[in-house]
């Protein structure tokens, strides 16, 4: 195992009706002025975002609203939230929504107290101070509640980076898994997708005897297995949903991932699919992710295999390992394709002539020079095997 | 799932050489006179109190220091630490050890900033505030170095009591896998079997469908079954004791055991033990463990078949469920003697003719009412049953 330091202090706040307790917990960790920041209307609709004020408004806390997060959040409106907070004298943000929600909420946290562009520390700077952000989550799939990350999507030049550090983890979040009964079977499907990604990336590891985490992100890859399929044909089933979203939070909080190396290929390969074709995130990892597997299988059959046993219940196959790594990758796209999800480059809405434009941006853009890191270093002749595999 | 809350603000500190950034970490918390707390001669011995000392030296820190912790921690050096404590200053609790060490610390914390008797706080009183608790952990065991929990026993009657609170949560815990390697092999294993009775009293609950806890506990069980008898056989298997350690933290932090009723009467019925004749607290849970298990089957026989199959490896015999039950509780105790753990009373030291008086403190001792709770609620006569068991 390597040395690692691991440091999740947000105060989760579980269950039913816990978002009528948003004020108490603002006031707690010490928001005075509040900007709510949110996406679309459906937390206008559910009466959602009308419960969180009252609650607000019940500590005699004032806040100044922001919504307008679209999926994969854009830079534009991180400028314009920042601009906001300052001119309001905001001291905390409170994200209403999903993880597009919470990322653009943690870049404009950081860019708030930050006298250059905030896309420097999507470039690589790192962040030294944000002003505290807290979550109410409305869908399990990013993980962002509970982790130290944030991807925003660079307008000019559609570049989709991510950013981590300690200041971005929430102050408090608050999962209420009925929050996320009003979500369609395939948003539900795609955020499924997304959770099980994070959990495949970081399973696929260099680093040797690392069991406790092998056997955490099985744990939580078998209870997406059985649970995700029940949220996607029941959307009103409590139950699942809430098994779903204390998974979705630990899966990404990194309690499980430590101490190994990572992948996150499929993610970087999936990034340039949702910026050029703004499709849900979930769902481009769906046909991203079983064609990462395929082509880089052979760099160690045996972890292949071991998943497949493991969580997929494949026999294993003795005198032929590959064979069981195979089938592990194809019980995965075939349980991705039974909730819904796309599972190549037509279904997702991509085109194989951007293939080669895909390659440049993944491989070049945005001070990248050839390769991404991870599982296996790929290439751009890698990575334009890969997307072919999808087409 | 039950409403829930989560809260476990400890930065953790993994790996090799972490002791010697021990300064650094005081420091960052706020600590400017700490009190070392230890127990016996081994970390003078090993040499890591210099190495500890120096890393605060190197920083300006002043300390103080206060050895002679014994396992199942007296009251007595808890009153010593609190006088101290005042005496001297104190801003800061460092503690050097195991679990024994480590809940001396939090309770000499807690009652040195509150006016009464610190056992109240181990009789029920909610405990508001205490000073910050930091430890180095010197065996994986008892959980104390992420956990909310200190167990203490009172000298006059011998009860040995818990309490729980917030401000227990260390502020950082040093992590370093290499200084548990000179732990000798019975002592691995009494660390190993109250990881795994963690595991259990939180797998053991009346709560349906909490698929996502019931497959972390599982995977925290498979880790110890695998490293566990590694890590007895070659006590400087650096890797076993990697994994061991970060499965006895996360496996009682609480993340595996939110939303769920628990048990914990393995828990209370070994306190007895272990507070009349000080016997190593995994050691004594050996012997309870089977016992109870055996003796409260029948209230769930699914429950004990899924972790009879799930980690165990047993056939599911899908017409006699309660075979395959009796079959998980079986590969338990015969890991556990596997691992060098004692089997009954007499390999012990506990004696038949003591059953009542033992039965006596457990269910009518400091206030309790002739039951105790958990999985199933055991009156006097059940509890006789069961210490009848393990003779």
């Amino acid at each position: 195992m390597q040395n690692f330091t691991f440091y999740s202090p947000t105060y989760f706040v579980f269950g039913k009706d816990t978002e009528n307790q948003t004020g108490e917990y603002v006031k707690r960790f010490g928001g005075t002025k509040v900007l709510i920041h949110y996406g679309g209307g459906s937390v206008i609709r559910s009466g959602l975002l009308d419960r969180v004020k009252a609650s607000l408004e019940k500590e005699g806390i004032a806040y100044t609203l922001l919504g307008g997060v679209q999926p994969n959040p854009r830079s534009g409106l991180v400028y314009q939230g920042i601009d906001l907070c300052r001119s309001e004298g905001v001291d905390f943000i409170l994200a209403v929504g999903g993880g597009s929600t919470i990322d653009s909420a943690k870049a404009i946290a950081a860019g708030t107290l930050y006298d250059g562009d905030f896309w420097d520390f999507y470039s690589g700077t790192p962040i030294e101070k944000a002003l505290p952000v807290a979550t109410i989550l409305t869908i399990s799939a990013a993980g962002s509640e509970g982790s130290a990350d944030s991807v925003i999507t660079k307008e000019e030049g559609m570049f989709k980076r991510g950013a981590s550090a300690e200041a971005f983890r929430p102050k408090f979040s608050i999962l209420n898994p009925a929050l996320t009964q009003t979500l369609p079977a395939y948003q539900t499907a795609c955020g499924i997708t997304d959770i099980m990604a994070h959990l495949y990336e970081r399973y696929l590891t260099n680093t040797k005897d690392v069991e406790v985490t092998d056997r955490l992100l099985e744990a939580l890859l078998l209870t997406m297995v059985h649970e995700g399929p029940k949220a996607v044909a029941d959307p009103n089933n409590y139950e699942a949903r809430a098994n779903i979203m204390w998974a979705g939070m630990i899966g990404h909080n990194n309690a499980c991932g430590v101490g190994r190396s990572q992948d996150w290929n499929s993610h970087n390969i999936e990034h340039e699919l949702s910026a050029l074709y703004d499709c849900a995130h979930g769902a481009g990892l769906a046909v991203t992710m079983p064609a990462v597997f395929t082509y880089v299988m052979n760099h160690d059959v045996m972890r292949f295999a071991q998943i497949a046993t493991r969580v997929w219940g494949c026999q294993m196959d003795f005198a032929h390992p590959e064979e069981t790594a195979k089938a592990g990758i194809e019980a995965l796209r075939n349980f991705l394709i039974s909730i819904g999800m796309p599972k190549n480059f037509a279904e997702l809405g991509a085109k194989e002539e951007d293939i080669d434009k895909l390659v440049e941006v993944l491989c070049y853009g945005d001070g990248r020079t050839g390769t991404i890191d991870g599982f296996v270093t790929l290439n751009a002749d890698d990575c334009r095997k890969i997307y072919q595999l999808m087409v």
